[in-house]
């Protein structure tokens, strides 16, 4: 008896995962962490109005989703100043970057990206065969320069950067994106991650017309709008590009009660403001309990702190793990030298207080 | 200025759309719908255990889902007496049948289904560049027999057949899809199809070893469990299938919220005998209605009722479209000569009234 036969692709691809979930560490530890700090959620929660309009949702679970995410996309794009029909909305980001790249990529395709950039993006890129072609970070700092010279010699299918970065919660100014977008070569698209934008400083945004066909920017309601749960992402792109996710997509993929929950948040500016306050005060709580301890907070423009820890990736391994081994959740970045910091997810007093408290021992056992 | 270029399968495909939603619709006309009973939703709703989970996850939305489903996983495994290991928990159905058609069908790869069945699973092995080889229903049922054949003949990678059957209702013994799995050839896989099977008769549950290799079972709680637009559906199959969707599957993309709602939706089983009393019930109560209009209900092991509008496609297109019009929302099967039918969901008595008072009228209109 012979099984299924994959195709060649999926047959030769690992069985790797981009990301350990925080669920799959606390099972092996037997006891959950005192701080969740590591996935870039944010513990601030969503908006009350949100939570009352995804427990209303609840309810009506036996009705499928609109397929067509119509009100949301209305309501983004009055929001955007665009046409409904340039957005797109899709399961998180994760799920859209992995509808475009099968729009996009064959086997043997090259795609750009810097080396360190958000792992699921490759994760995507390697599953449907495409060819990636990092150039390294700049003074933390994604290069948008680096990636476009890149661009020019690869003739890439995608070329993606994030602003602001994760990991390294780095930024440009808006401006700088609109002049990369403008250098994208021919037959390139230029995937604009602005997961982390809401939480960047004013300017941040990056003034591209939403009908540029070379450029598609990516959002989501699981950071400022702290719905990472509930997998809702959107995407801002030409009606042509945005039309073609229509081939593919799970139209019926979207859950009611996510659809609910966005477009009450969405509504809720004030709450944004205010978690746009909370954010940046745990952003300097972060870099205060850094320094406290010798170490080196990064600037950031998102939810999440990059501690330079003085060392080498194996050394802020080490205080990672030991981070983790004292019930706090914290990630790292990947490759050198960016691998030099742990990342730590801003969050409330409580989850501050353990860290603040976790932190001398691990860096103390560490060494 | 050159925009995106897509791969070419993607470039070739059409901007088909397996199924409007019922919003669209509404839009369309102006006005909602009086009756909801054309998707195969349950308007009986959730276990309140399961309502009361989702509203309290709400809160708890900031979190990502746990990427490995494992609480999920475990009580799914403990319920059909296999291993978690043998389960794949995702984005409903539909998700899951992405998944597996990448995993298995390179372009020009043969795929087996019936003509008329589920249009979602053409449209994902159309996506793929994959053949489809339909054979015809027998007596409005799949035929476990033609299905083989045709296998035997073109040496497909998939076999799909839904057990019952969806659009018919109609359903065969669990024995008789085990004996269909018997006979899959070398290097095929059967799809299996148990969507609404909790809601059949007992023995209809096929008596399938979880380790087959040749076999994956699609389970939903979509369908008896009223959980449509929570998004949770799962795949039972042997241990190397199941890992493989590892590769690919979007590792957080199940809503925190659907997985809560699921654990405590299996978890009640008073309400899931409950629920197979009303829709039985309902069943009942639709054929009646099709009866006192001079119609014949088809007899079904499912949530909705195909009714055989006693003339050809044409005519029972035009019979759903006065329906429509008078606010009944209903759909029908695609081909000949299933398509002779309307396939009108079960739910509770206020949208029964109004099928009941809308479908005189709807078949006057239509003659």
């Amino acid at each position: 008896m012979i099984g299924p036969r994959y195709t060649p692709l999926v047959d030769s691809l690992p069985a790797t995962v981009p990301f350990v979930g925080p669920e799959t560490q606390e099972r092996r530890m037997g006891h959950p962490f005192r701080a969740r700090l590591g996935a870039n959620e944010n513990g601030f929660g969503p908006s009350p109005r949100a939570i009352a309009a995804m427990a209303a949702a609840a309810g009506e679970a036996w009705m499928y989703g609109d397929p067509e995410n119509h009100d949301l996309k209305v309501a983004l794009a009055a929001r955007h100043g665009c046409k409904p029909g340039n957005i797109v909305v899709g399961e998180g980001i994760d799920g859209l970057l992995g509808y475009l790249v099968r729009m996009l990529v064959s086997e043997g395709d090259a795609v750009v990206t810097s080396r360190g950039a958000y792992p699921t993006f490759n994760f995507h890129v390697a599953g449907f065969g495409g060819v990636l072609h990092p150039v390294p970070y700049r003074d933390d700092h994604e290069d948008p320069d680096a990636l476009i010279a890149k661009a020019n010699e690869v003739a890439p299918k995608l070329i993606y950067i994030a602003n602001p970065d994760n990991p390294m919660g780095s930024h440009h100014p808006g401006q700088v994106l609109a002049d990369m977008a403008a250098r994208v070569p021919d037959g390139s698209l230029l995937v604009l991650d602005e997961a982390y934008v809401e939480l960047a400083p004013e300017g941040t945004e990056a003034p591209v017309d939403p009908d540029d066909p070379q450029v598609i920017r990516m959002r989501t309601f699981s950071k400022a709008h702290g719905m990472a749960g509930a997998r809702v992402g959107y995407a801002i792109g030409a009606e042509p590009l945005i039309r073609a996710f229509d081939k593919i997509r799970n139209h019926f993929g979207m859950s009611r009660i996510g659809q609910a929950g966005a477009l009450a948040a969405l509504g809720d500016t004030t709450w944004l403001a205010y978690m746009r306050r909370l954010v940046g005060a745990s952003r300097d709580r972060i870099a205060e309990i850094a320094r406290a301890n010798g170490l080196m907070p990064l600037p950031s423009a998102t939810n999440f702190v990059a501690i330079d820890c003085g060392g080498d990736g194996a050394f802020a391994r080490r205080v990672l793990e030991e981070l983790v081994a004292a019930g706090i959740f914290v990630r790292m970045p990947g490759v050198a030298p960016q691998d030099r910091c742990i990342r730590v997810s801003c969050g409330p007093e409580p989850e501050m207080m353990a860290f603040a408290e976790a932190l001398p021992g691990a860096l103390l056992r560490a060494r």
